[in-house]
């Protein structure tokens, strides 16, 4: 039985996840700590956490779930040091994009029988700008929430419970589990989710400088190119441990988007060009 | 004073035209043609158009201003239909997404004092589809109207006046005139339409080939893969064209956008990344 969560870090993900906890009922309490001490007040005020706490490592102490969403190296610097600061009845999970690195780390530092829990998640969710002021309740609902478990970790059977338990809560808030390999996680989301923000970026840098001393033009594009442009607002903070724990992955996505660029630029005035556009509507088809 | 109006080509654009015309309270009449029967009915059912012909020269013949909503190659030959057979004191104008080789028509088949003129222009506006079915009175609020019109010209007094009121309705349907060159335009509304375009169409192609097969998989990407493949639905049908007419310049920008991946590809961690995330970001600034 869940009974007190610590959200570590109260930004767009961590204030969401504890609005969507409580719009979904959960009746145990809800802790909180951030990074910088205004976003943990903004968090508190919105309701979405009991009350801010100043020691992380504490906070997850005295919780039954600790769950942390702070980037990717953050979250393996905390792993470290919770791994020697929990016990077995208890369940860290996180919500960091990359998970080779982390799922590693879980069965390196967690998930034995003397060990506490832990459950590497990502739920396929968030915005192209951070912040607890920008947190709503619904951004889990209708997401998919990744899980990149061990079938060969010796939990203890508290822990066992616990995973069980936090699933339902996942389901509880409106998101979909979907469970798959690390490794196939990192591969999967560099196509799905790394390669359309590295394009945006790219497409973006390239219009700024093309067109950017022109504001008048840059309207000109419309929802279209608003569209194509708006992940280009993604802060580098967000991005940079996901270029850094995923970046074999990264780059072949990206060059199998060069290739498909230049195939079409060379093409433009062949049949060519139609298949590709009948392959694009294929994947929108369903 | 424009009293009657054909529209030729009742797809997206012209229905859309019709019904944003009614809705701005033009009072006169609204004439339409289409290659297909069931869209000029279509344009005729939503109150797009007063009557659908099946002759689209004739119609031409007994209206004011006749408004090309075909695809460009169709906007060409028609222009040479066209100039034979209207007179100074009419006004023929276009929608078309590429301005060079129809601006140059205009020059060589209008404009003169003897010939009816004609006004080159390209809204903003569109879908991901096309077809009356989608056509909105709202679709060209808040968009540009680009004008390629071009000082040189000699119009009929008749014809210069058409000019203007025409103008005048397109701000009343709620565009905001931008008069550009033909050959600006096209190099601009390659970078700005033309580009994003083909890097949806490459990036769903690509995303077809890797995850296709997996259904489940497509919708890990949530919104953000989602609003980076919309234009991947578009037809190949609305694109030949532009295609065909703006070559060099869409090959230019799609050149650029490939060594701008690349870029970023090499520098996944260096911290040359940070500024490419900061020269999107500023492109998204206003």
């Amino acid at each position: 039985m869940i009974e007190r969560i610590a959200i570590l870090g109260t930004g767009l993900l961590g204030t969401s996840l504890g609005l969507a906890l409580r719009a979904a009922g959960f009746k145990g309490s809800i802790v909180g700590w951030n990074r910088s001490a205004d976003g943990g007040r903004e968090a508190l005020a919105v309701g979405a956490i009991d009350l801010v706490a100043s020691d992380a490592i504490e906070l997850a102490r005295e919780s039954d779930v600790t769950v942390l969403c702070v980037p990717i190296y953050s979250t393996l610097d905390y792993m470290e040091q919770l791994a020697r600061e929990l016990t077995p009845d208890q369940l860290v999970t996180d919500v960091g994009s990359t998970k080779a690195q982390i799922t590693a780390a879980a069965g390196r530092l967690f998930n034995t029988a003397e060990r506490a829990a832990f459950l590497p998640g990502h739920p396929m969710a968030g915005k192209e700008r951070g912040g607890a002021s920008l947190g709503e309740a619904s951004l889990f609902r209708g997401a998919v929430w990744l899980f990149t478990d061990e079938a060969e970790w010796q939990r203890s059977a508290h822990g066992t419970e616990l995973v069980a338990d936090w699933r339902e809560l996942v389901a509880a808030i409106g998101s979909k589990a979907i469970d798959l390999d690390a490794q196939r996680h990192d591969e999967l989301v560099a196509w799905v989710s790394h390669l359309p923000q590295f394009t945006a970026t790219a497409l973006s840098a390239l219009l700024e400088d093309q067109v950017g001393d022109a504001p008048e033009l840059k309207h000109v594009g419309g929802r279209a190119l608003r569209e194509m442009t708006r992940l280009g607002a993604s802060p580098f903070s967000m991005w940079r441990d996901i270029a850094h724990t995923n970046t074999a992955a990264i780059e072949a996505a990206l060059h199998a988007l060069e290739q498909r660029l230049a195939y079409i630029r060379e093409n433009l005035r062949t049949p060519a060009l139609r298949e590709e556009f009948e392959r694009a509507n294929a994947f929108r088809r369903d």
